[in-house]
């Protein structure tokens, strides 16, 4: 499949790209990965792919390390748009698939505040 | 550090979010891991480090798992431009940060053709 073009951005190789932080700090210390992270990250994934979402054009469901806004995990980010999700059981992600991902339509309720950090 | 934020992007959390694929596939089989991921990692978020330009409203430099681009191997994406890199050596990882990390500007000799894929 030929990359996704826009007139924002000529070549954008998947049109959505979903990183899910699925770290676990040592000690265990609090962490996404003790969160459900793991299983919200697979549940997308397999979406995705059911819903034929999934490769170059289209989205990229993707493991990413610490995204350094542990205070509001689990997270996941959505770019190029750059919107942060924080979500609890798998109908949060069936909604960011459905909306987001399928759709372009960012789940406002499911945003993470801009003041959440570490 | 408050969000970062333009008029095409109210809140961007981090200015410039890079991606370093560190896959390292089963049976040996050729994957990123294998061709200096790691220390292209590590290095450019010492550098990130060191030109103070980590974190909210900056730059955060994340292990990612497989982008699905092995063929380009290594590689790294900076979002949210959507910019593709591979690169060889730490000269390669000093001219992204210097370049396009810190200044915006894309490191032309350091994309990946659109067409690379898996």
């Amino acid at each position: 499949m030929a990359p996704f073009r826009t007139a924002r951005d000529p070549f954008v190789y998947y049109q959505r790209h979903i990183f899910f932080c699925l770290n676990e700090r040592p000690n265990g210390e609090d962490s996404c990965a003790q969160h459900g992270a793991q299983a919200g990250f697979a549940h997308c994934k397999d979406r995705v792919k059911g819903e034929r979402l999934a490769g170059p054009g289209g989205v990229r469901v993707n493991k990413a390390g610490c995204l350094d806004r542990c205070a509001g995990g689990p997270v996941a980010v959505v770019y190029p748009e750059g919107v942060w999700y924080t979500y609890v059981d798998k109908d949060d992600i069936d909604e960011i698939v459905d909306s987001h991902l399928k759709n372009g339509q960012v789940v406002e309720r499911l945003v993470l505040p801009p003041n959440v950090g570490r």
